[in-house]
């Protein structure tokens, strides 16, 4: 029989920190200090199988589960001593979700559970604190309510202000055990109100109303969303972890923190954390009061007037210290955890791996392998691919003026610069539907907030410590974030905020710096990154390691320069066509566009033949005779011509042709679906003198670059939207030839590949003919997943959101490339190109060749390069070194 | 060793009726004739093969041909009795193309070669006729010229007309032997200056350049493009045969002709035929003179003052009818034989299946198998099923009043109106960048009017007969023909043409009736076609071997009624979307596109609803419970949209909203690549209750109509463009929830299938998920084309053409199927679909249905069924039953 229910306290657990499938994270670990007899509150978790089978059956629970829980109850009671609902001295748990994977602030969690009108007076007698017991029991009421039985949280905020004001209290310090005891029995009223019958009184019958309020916070939209961003299957499912209560808020001896074990934003090997005296662990992570620092030194770094648990509870600090030491050792990994003093006696709440920014993430995985702690591969797998990000962009220039004008916590680093709004849905809307970069700006975020944080540019709170929502979710997402800025005064009414002096509105500009928390008016100059360290011995481990090449999609020598810098090993995809967008250039181009002959159509492309050819010399030179794979012109060619009447006028002017040719001409040319239409080989099948001209600029350009003694070229000439052998075969023929004019014209000997992309599904069929032509397939990913998916990526954006909220999409496919269905056609591209050509290169220039998860496909599929932009080199690399370390 | 070269002649021949890949198809014929012992007169092929070496080999003939062709002639002169190049009795031969298909006028031909200065004197002794042998040598100069030389006709025509001018001659019966003499001279000369050396005198050297010239010919810009339009590959290559010259010329004891052993026009077996006093046969093909009837019945009947072959050679006439008979009995075919009496004496030099006009080819094929000459079987494959098409469009009224200005030959039947253009190019232009309906008006056409005559309507030429190049063409095309209206006067220079009294200038509409060759003023009103006798026994014939179903694409009452008419098996595909064009409707679709909210799109939806389910239960009655699929909207909403200002006030007027609102939601709608964008299904995802509204009307309508008494109706409701199984899973869902509401609505029980369009790659990929949920599969082969090639229909046209000429198409991948890429997704999604369901229904509703060769392949995947347009069925039950006799 399946068991539901594992129990663990008093130094043993029935489970393990490898069980977190079915014992969730929290509660795998909680079972793991169990097991390695750390001080933590006897509970038991009921497992994710449990959420599932609950779903699978209409809401329903499996059978036998009541009788586990009712012999976990028993032996926390046994442990505890307490009986659960007993008036005199009561049992009280929590309740709290904890899945597979950490969605923090997700789910829902109710605490001092087992309270009620008779058994908060025996609480009140055993702790001898009526008024510790009445807030208990008022905040039990508030959180059951909302949470298990949907009367909003407004509803009590309400009954306490009003009561508040009755007695003229400011603070809910000044709340004495009878007015607690008052609020309760409005609450209570309010609950009757509200749902018609009264608030539960019996233990039981809360207990299993708590553990179905958290299987079904499993779908609800906040966590719905938060797996969607996070790629969270939802038939993961959550486990439920019922605890007894200990309380950091019976007094001065008590309190409540969140530590990890090495510095989550810098990495550094130093303690770290922060505690609330006299407070619930909640009060902590909801940034309600700023916390103090930890440590003594941090206190004194960070210049906080508060008391650091060092100094005001140093024994209790140290047994921390001791706790740190010995988790960070067993998990071979760096712990964020939670603990409570209760009297003064601690408990461990929670452990689990630390998320961390990138800096910090690539410091712990080499200062930790190179510690012996772990291995390479180990340190390899550590750091997230996509988080590297952070630190590929630009930081502040330490040189640019700066007009600060406030100062917050640094709560996830990089600089960010934006338009302020306030609220998370005119985030959304400002980036999505008008492309603006925003700053969102909240006194304090919350779960619903998620979306927009997603899309601003940065964060800034005036509430809440590194430890708030804002901080964690900002450094996961790798948005800088400065975290309770408190001068700063928000007025979401009139859209204002007021800093140091200055008012600004909706829309003004600002930028922040989430390494060191400050504030700027306006947008401040930036600095390239620093890539040498602990980054570049990571990415000299990864090289070590990797078996794809990861080269880059560049056409400007600066672009190509910088992929070089991150360590591109060539250019996967050159786009000539943005060659011809220079001022210099789009009138040479438009005139080729506009004549109506073939000698017409050459006069304009001998102008355009020196500049192309210098193009091609320069990127040549940066590339130092690694591959350059250059794909001959792509887009149609009305994207070259002009829309508004004077630029129609200038160009019929610089053509000598009457500005009713040029209008002619465009209309000629418009499309009905440009993706669809006269584009890629169809121009070079038709125009084949652009291919010969464009050709000849490659061909002049690598016999110009070997004669300065540089690094012998050999260019690989991409063919870009064929649908089979046919088109390639005759536009091989037209390179070839140009290759035997510049070759006699020069009396030199070019080498040189000849070959394609694929990205249209009949060209991933007819793979297997086409390499009898194609020495090299590059799989254009972004086109064939157009093609593949009928779907435009211009037009995409007006659905994709109902789409991925439908589960229809697990998540963009623009983004990560859809193995199930494009990447079939990839998989039968590549056996059938290799059937006939065993040798053929292969690799991916798509956007998803930045993506790691694509990086992974490609891996698999036996793919030579992945090129992607110039700032996803890195993570490329390291990319396709798990890829590696996987199979 | 190959050999080159196949002799015939003097009753026995080297070759056979079936080498025709080797000899041609005018050489394995001439093969047969001369086994069969018929007076052919003796020659030789040189094959096939010849011409592939020959093109393969740079233009040079293959080693041992010359011998063998040298060993050929000489077996000529020894059944002729002369000798090539004797100047006193020379063998003259012909020199002819003969390729595999029949490619009519298309490749070039060389008559009377061996004259030269010397032979032609003894060419005039020999027969006794000096005018003649100069008449010949001037012909042969002038074909020798043009064909092998290069020197344009007008060179030669010029020289006749100012020699004729000189001595006041009006005909060319005018000229004597010494106007010839002069005229010949006059050639010769015109040769040298143009060429810099003489006109070849060494026949061996005229030989050899004619073969030359006919090898060339194949790969000449007519050839291709015919080769092109009737889907010939250029690797066939053609043979040259080089036969004995008889002359129709030397007398009014010689003639030459063209007949049919049955009507070709109307398929009476009846023996049909043309022929010329005293001509060469290149004078009856050309339609240069109009000739006589073979027949006296024919010439009674048709009331021509020329006398008919059986009048005026009568025992010649007897032997034609014997070898009439002998060939249709042999080649159990409809026979085109061309023959030349030379002084009293028959020779035959053709003979081929004839071409036929659609209703003839039906006529011949039921007559043969009622005759039991052919099989069922045979007779089902003899006849064409695209040129059924023919027949099944309308003829014109009797009743209607006809303005009747000219009358010419009935060259190819049914009747067509249009603008009269004088030239092909007018005719291409008019049609395909305006698209006008025109009527090629030509006083005689040529080769090179091939593509204009493809794009008229209908075709009226002045001159020629009903085997001229105008009428062969036209039958062949199914094109309206009225040939040799000698009373059309028609103006080049001033795009006139003059008739009945009546002058029409470029532009004027008229009317042509191919049946009865009457010309007519205006546009005439036309009546449907009669579809019984041998259309409909062969019909029956096909339905008896088809195993694929025929359905139509039908949304209106009158297509479904036609389709019935015409034997369609059920809708395959109703395109719910026509359905709101209506003005009554649109308004309160364009009011739904309008809304803001769900509840404004439902109040216009429920104005929509009676509309839409009147619409069902008037196509549920027409087809008395045959299958009928529905899809539910599919286009984007934009298409509904108006665009002028006039258009969008009227809108914002009757939607009650502002003008700029509609501006507003115009531009929000408007996509970059409609074909890819918020359309299909994802409309329905997005506003689900437009699905609800369509599956709504399709249930009540099925209660409504099984209420009647009717047959009860079980509708095929069919989801468009998905892109995996969830959007199929998600509107599944809604689709029995309505089902579900109706019936308790209706105390009624329902029956009916919801499956999907596979009109995406990814859909043909992940077909086997996608039958867990569909119940059956549509292909949708128009979008399946469009997305697998990456290639938009509405903007294919502009280098579509390209792509033809330079071989990448093979045709039009939207007329057909292409069967090894697209082809290869609809058996992927075929084979993933069965295995998922086994008995999942499966059809094809692209336009493809309708193209036999697209029938055959989905005859060979095992399709159920194909669907295609009402004037298609009967050319899809024909082709069906062609498949199905081909496995």
């Amino acid at each position: 029989m399946t068991k539901w229910v594992y129990g663990f306290g008093g130094g043993s657990a029935e489970g393990r920190s490898d069980m977190r499938e079915l014992l969730g994270g929290k509660g795998a670990n909680l079972a793991e200090m169990s097991n390695l007899g750390l001080p933590v509150p006897p509970g038991f978790t009921i497992t994710t199988e449990v959420c599932t089978a609950f779903y699978d059956n209409d809401r329903a629970y499996p059978d036998g589960l009541d009788t586990e829980v009712e012999k976990s109850l028993a032996a926390i009671e046994a442990l505890v001593g307490r009986k659960f609902g007993d008036a005199k001295d009561p049992l009280l748990v929590s309740v709290r979700s904890g899945a597979r994977a950490s969605m923090p602030g997700m789910m829902d969690t109710v605490l001092n559970l087992g309270l009620n009108d008779e058994t908060v007076e025996g609480l009140a007698a055993v702790s001898g604190d009526r008024r510790f017991a009445y807030d208990s029991y008022r905040r039990f009421i508030q959180m059951y309510g909302d949470v298990v039985l949907g009367v909003e949280h407004y509803h009590f905020e309400e009954i306490l202000e009003i009561h508040k004001e009755d007695k003229g209290y400011v603070l809910d310090t000044e709340m004495d055990a009878d007015d607690w005891q008052a609020v309760v029995q409005g609450f209570k009223k309010k609950v009757d109100t509200e749902l018609g019958r009264p608030f539960p009184q019996d233990p039981r019958e809360q207990l299993w109303g708590a553990i179905g309020a958290v299987f079904g916070s499993w779908m609800n939209a906040r966590a719905n969303t938060y797996r969607r961003l996070h790629s969270i299957p939802a038939s993961w499912g959550t486990a439920v972890n019922v605890q007894a209560m200990v309380f950091g808020n019976m007094g001065d001896d008590c309190a409540t923190g969140v530590c990890f074990s090495r510095n989550p934003s810098t990495g550094e090997d130093r303690f770290y954390g922060e505690y609330l005296i006299n407070a619930q662990g909640e009060d902590v992570v909801a940034g309600i009061r700023t916390p103090a620092p930890l440590t003594k030194i941090e206190r004194e770094e960070s210049g906080s007037d508060l008391r650091s648990m060092e100094e005001t509870m140093p024994g209790v600090f140290g047994e921390l210290c001791d706790i740190r030491d010995k988790l960070e050792a067993h998990y071979r990994d760096m712990q964020d955890m939670e603990f409570t003093v209760q009297s003064g006696k601690l408990y461990m709440l929670q452990t689990r791996a630390g998320k961390r920014t990138a800096k910090a993430a690539l410091r712990i995985a080499v200062e930790m392998c190179e510690a012996n702690v772990i291995t390479r591969e180990d340190a390899l797998r550590r750091v997230d691919p996509a988080q590297l990000d952070q630190l590929l962009h630009p930081t502040l220039d330490p040189a640019a003026e700066r007009k600060v004008i406030g100062m917050g916590l640094p709560a996830s680093p990089g600089a960010a610069s934006g338009q302020i709004v306030f609220s998370a849905e005119v985030a959304e809307d400002w980036v999505h539907s008008r492309g603006h970069k925003v700053i969102l700006v909240r006194i304090e975020t919350s779960p619903e907030d998620i979306a927009g944080m997603h899309a601003a540019e940065g964060i800034l709170t005036s509430r809440g410590g590194m430890t708030s929502h804002a901080a964690v979710v900002a450094r996961g997402m790798g948005t800088p974030c400065v975290c309770g800025a408190g001068q700063v005064k928000i007025d979401y009414a009139n859209k204002t905020m007021m800093s140091g002096g200055v008012t600004l509105k909706e829309g003004d500009v600002i930028t922040l710096d989430g390494a060191t928390g400050e504030v700027m008016l306006g947008e401040v100059a930036t600095l390239k990154p620093d890539l040498s360290g602990d980054f570049s011995q990571l990415m000299e481990w990864a090289d070590g390691v990797r078996r794809l090449k990861v080269r880059t999609n560049a056409e400007t020598p600066d672009d190509a320069a910088t992929a070089r810098g991150f360590g591109a090993e060539g250019i996967g995809l050159c786009r000539t066509e943005h060659m011809f967008f220079d001022p210099a250039r789009i009138i040479s181009m438009r005139e080729m566009i506009l004549a109506d002959t073939e000698k017409g159509r050459r006069a304009a492309l001998d102008k355009l033949l020196p500049y192309q050819r210098q193009d091609f010399i320069d990127l040549f030179r940066i590339m130092k005779g690694l591959p350059v794979t250059i794909r001959l012109l792509d887009p149609p060619l009305h994207e070259f011509l002009p829309h508004g009447d004077a630029e129609i006028a200038e160009v019929a002017n610089a053509a000598g042709v009457a500005e009713a040719v040029v209008r002619r001409r465009i209309l000629e040319l418009s499309e009905a679906n440009p993706m669809l239409g006269h584009r890629g080989c169809r121009l070079g099948i038709s125009y084949p003198e652009i291919y010969e001209m464009q050709t000849r600029a490659i061909f002049e350009a690598a016999i110009e670059v070997s004669k300065d003694g540089g690094d012998p070229v050999i260019p690989e000439i991409m063919i870009p939207l064929i649908i089979g052998k046919k088109e390639l075969e005759i536009l091989k023929a037209v390179i070839i030839n140009v290759a035997s004019e510049v070759e006699a014209e020069k009396s030199a000997k070019l080498e040189f590949l000849v070959g394609t992309m694929i990205e249209l599904p009949r060209a991933a069929l007819k793979a297997g003919e086409i390499a009898e032509e194609a020495e090299f397939f590059s799989f254009g990913t972004n086109d064939l997943t157009q093609t593949t998916y009928g779907l435009s990526r211009d037009d995409a954006s007006r659905f994709l959101d109902t789409y991925i909220s439908k589960d229809i999409f697990a998540g963009d496919p623009f983004v990560s490339l859809d193995q199930e269905g494009v990447g079939e056609l990839v998989r039968i591209a590549a056996e059938r190109g290799r059937k006939t050509r065993s040798d053929i290169k292969l690799g991916i220039c798509g956007e998803h060749g930045g993506d790691p998860s694509s990086i992974a496909f490609c891996d698999q599929l036996g793919l030579d390069y992945v090129s992607c932009s110039p700032y996803r080199v890195p993570i490329a690399r390291l990319a396709a070194a798990q890829a590696a370390l996987k199979s």
